[in-house]
């Protein structure tokens, strides 16, 4: 009975909650480009002002995470540096250019004159884990685009990320903004799952997170979600590789940054090239302290490799473990990554202008690279000034995001009476 | 038992023509733009020298039929002029520019080429109501952008639907295409569900029909959908209006045809203009045969409407009723359309740039209309050539479709071995 209250009570307050940032949503829809970037460099000057306040909410936050695993104790912990680093983040979205009012117009026969112009999406929700740097840098990409938000993070991080959300919701006070443009949920499962399953709170849903949460969203979600990060990232090396070349792409691939979605976690490899190749991939490979798990053909060549099982192709290590099957020829290469992808980035080596081409044609990913590393995957690397994440979806915005995703398109007609 | 067997055997259809869609859809990514117009040319062909086993098919849907409403039956029948539009259509969207390989391209500081370019989907899945033209349309939408498609009709229509299905496959091979780039379910509620719910048998679903089948959809599936066609749509008459416009529109609006999704459901009348407006509207809705359900301050001045509930306000009645309500102001208005929008089409009439900018900036709609009837949304009207749908959801795409919307993008990148 108590336990029915306590859900209940937190689904209210989330109506609440997204009823307020609804009402904040059409407020940001009436403002120009110069009063949301004031908000945002307000809102970075109250996260210096509250560096006191927030430094002490994040030190109970990590006490209470003492048995934790040092990773995820690492990335709860705030310090000063990190602090500046989450004001200097809302400095530079406020001085990225406005993806808002861009469009392009055409006038009908009839007379009837149609502009086609980027509009806000309204209510971004996200779901993340216990990393309080998020809560900020999220804030300001959807207020950069016009939008409120509904913030819904890690229990663990609950403190700090309510001592951030204090300080953002002062600052736009300051500018003379509503604070519930920015809110905080109650860190329940309750309050996830109201946000996932009811239509109209949110415009849009994005997990941020690990592969668990993503699916979990996907799985759950009744209201539309964009759904990010799942990378089980292939490289294929072809018989006519510069071998040099793909033993660099590899290992960066590998083991530049494991933990990440578009890490490397299977490396394909021509039949022709297996014999010269293999031995030298396995020497770099175990130089950085990485497990190999081969096909038996891979094993012959690097009888040190553990034996790849099924799971393997199609598991998302995040860690030094990388698994290597050699094939007979492009097409087996193919077919095996149409099996496997989860469609996020996908490299072939080659110098053959024909294999590039089909499989730059035949792989169904967001990014498909020739000669290059798939940890190029970014919205940084590729320019495209924010990260708003890396969509694995094809509807609305795919691989890399930019501001743009975190808007829609409204069409404004204007005419003189016309009728059909 | 055999319930559970058929049940069973349904989905087993339905897993079994998705592979072959995936199969298809995979030839098709590797096709010319030449290619798939040739293949659109020879469905065409092919419906025509079927003409006769259609025709037969299409007589028994409609004998089954007898006992339904007339506009039912209307929908469901087939003649030779139907039939020859159903193949002009197919010819109609061969002519159409490829909304394929368009793209934008870009070099990094580091050497690497990006472009962005369009692409199939993949396989495009339609559930649809018993209209044999949209068997043949839908599928012409989506071999032109490069997919496969799974269709899955209304039972009523399911002889007729098969008889063009075995037309156009028929086509396809003819033109050296797979048969399986256009497949039929089978017509019971399993398949529909199956497509629903599995993730991965299609890349997105498309429903296509009345609002109960697109909620119905909305609310099941588990699978990226693109929401059609519910419009509540609203015309505000501000103060200032130039009155005889105010009329012309209302009444196109309302009644040039009123049951489809872009036709005005609520008429909004601002407090001065009503006591010049209502009279006329009032006789001319009449002369028109529409209902008029009005809240009191519109009854004053129309004593013979019917008394408005909460319900009329939210009702999308695809008929000749019209609510009508009289505002204070602008504000009111707007809060008003806020409140029960769908958003689909809302328009205001009126001489004031002022309220016709706050009109355009504040409401939350696909289209937004100064001094036009809402009549004009459509992919047609737009000039946008071909049209997918409309589009009452914020991703992906919004308001009427074009081909584009049948599309993703995908990220090719090319480099000589940069690593991060």
């Amino acid at each position: 009975m108590e336990r029915q209250q306590a859900v209940a009570g937190e689904i209210e307050a989330v109506r609440a909650q997204a009823s307020a940032a609804r009402q904040a949503a059409r407020w940001l829809a009436r403002t120009t480009t110069a009063t949301r970037d004031r908000l945002l460099r307000a809102m970075a000057e109250a996260l210096e002002e509250a560096a006191g306040p927030i430094l002490d909410a994040n030190r109970e936050d990590t006490a209470s995470a003492a048995g934790r695993p040092p990773a995820f104790r690492d990335r709860l912990a705030l310090d000063e540096r990190r602090l500046a680093a989450m004001g200097e983040s809302l400095q530079q979205v406020a001085a990225l250019p406005d993806p808002l009012g861009r469009g392009e117009g055409w006038v009908r026969p009839n007379g009837l004159r149609i502009r086609k112009v980027r509009v806000p999406l309204g209510v971004v929700g996200l779901i993340y884990e216990a990393r309080p740097n998020v809560t900020a840098e999220a804030a300001a990409l959807a207020l950069k685009a016009g939008n409120a938000i509904l913030l819904r993070g890690g229990s663990e991080a609950h403190r700090s990320n309510r001592a951030v959300v204090e300080a953002l919701r002062a600052g736009a006070v300051t500018a003379g903004a509503p604070p519930d443009v920015v809110n905080l949920l109650p860190p329940g499962r309750e309050s996830a799952r109201a946000l996932m399953v009811t239509p109209g709170l949110v415009d849009v849903l994005i997990p941020r997170g690990g592969p668990e949460l993503i699916r979990a969203v996907v799985a759950e979600a009744r209201v539309p979600v964009i759904e990010t990060g799942a990378g089980n990232c292939h490289t294929y090396v072809h018989q006519d590789a510069d071998l040099e070349m793909a033993l660099r792409i590899a290992v960066n691939a590998k083991t530049q940054r494991p933990a990440v979605c578009n890490a490397m976690e299977t490396l394909l490899v021509h039949r022709d090239a297996a014999p010269a190749f293999l031995p030298r991939l396995g020497d770099a490979m175990r130089e950085k302290g990485v497990t190999l798990r081969g096909c038996p053909e891979t094993r012959r060549h690097l009888p040190w490799a553990e034996e790849a099982t099924e799971a393997d192709w199609a598991t998302e290590y995040l860690d030094l473990i990388l698994a290597v099957r050699v094939v007979d020829d492009l097409d087996q290469a193919l077919a095996h990554i149409a099996r496997y992808t989860t469609g996020h980035s996908e490299a072939i080596v080659t110098r053959s202008l024909e294999a590039a081409h089909r499989f730059q044609q035949e792989v169904d990913a967001a990014v498909v690279y020739v000669n290059a590393s798939t940890r190029f995957t970014d919205g940084g690397e590729f320019g495209l000034g924010a990260e708003v994440g890396i969509s694995t979806q094809k509807l609305h915005a795919r691989g890399p995001m930019g501001l743009e995703a975190l808007t829609t398109v409204r069409f404004l007609v204007e005419g003189e009476g016309q009728v059909r």
